[in-house]
């Protein structure tokens, strides 16, 4: 079946789509930015640029460190940042069950065209 | 206010976007692909490979040349095409109109979150 990507632009020449936002939700999970980097298969420097990029766009923190404590520090998400990823989550969510008819169109024309290609593939000579 | 990109992804590693979107539609007003690349500002082959990808997605033909006529030939799309097109469109008005309210919160925090730091700015001095 058909899947929706939802990028957010947001006014500037920034956006907000599936990597940020699954950037976000791993610093969260990871509690560090080089966690979060290593399972989506990132550099660090990356990971810090895209972030960078999301509160250049926000304006504001999304993340923040913390120092001590019994974890002994991490990185954590700041209530905007959980408002960016929930918001994110949500449009996804909803804009996606708002077009399952469309999606399923699309999904069985790609598929019928794909087995016709496969019926007519034997006889092909040329 | 912030605005919706929707991406289908249709199975396969191929998805379609805004971009292959957009190039169906000058493939049609345009009459050909090498018109339509001259409007989207890309090379011919670019475009001729955006339309394979289409094509090998779908399992069929998006565009048709024609040959002969009182335009002296020229492409236009398919019904298949067409229909690919329209869906997407479809998509993409449903999908924006579903979600307005969140768009709206993201755009709000965005908003704020930069008239905030525009704020600090003058007292920031290190």
């Amino acid at each position: 079946m058909a899947r929706l990507s939802i990028r957010i632009d947001l006014g500037s020449e920034t956006a907000l789509g599936p990597g940020k936002a699954r950037l976000l939700e791993l610093v969260d999970s990871e509690g560090s930015i080089r966690g979060a980097a290593a399972a989506m298969g990132m550099s660090y420097r990356r990971a810090w640029l895209l972030l960078r990029d999301i509160e250049a766009t926000m304006g504001a923190p999304v993340i923040s460190a913390e120092t001590g404590g019994v974890k002994g520090g991490g990185t954590s998400l700041t209530k905007l940042g959980r408002i960016v990823v929930d918001q994110y989550r949500r449009i996804e969510e909803r804009a996606t069950r708002s077009v399952d008819a469309e999606l399923r169109t699309l999904s069985e024309l790609a598929k019928s065209g794909a087995s016709r290609k496969l019926r007519r593939e034997p006889t092909k000579k040329n």
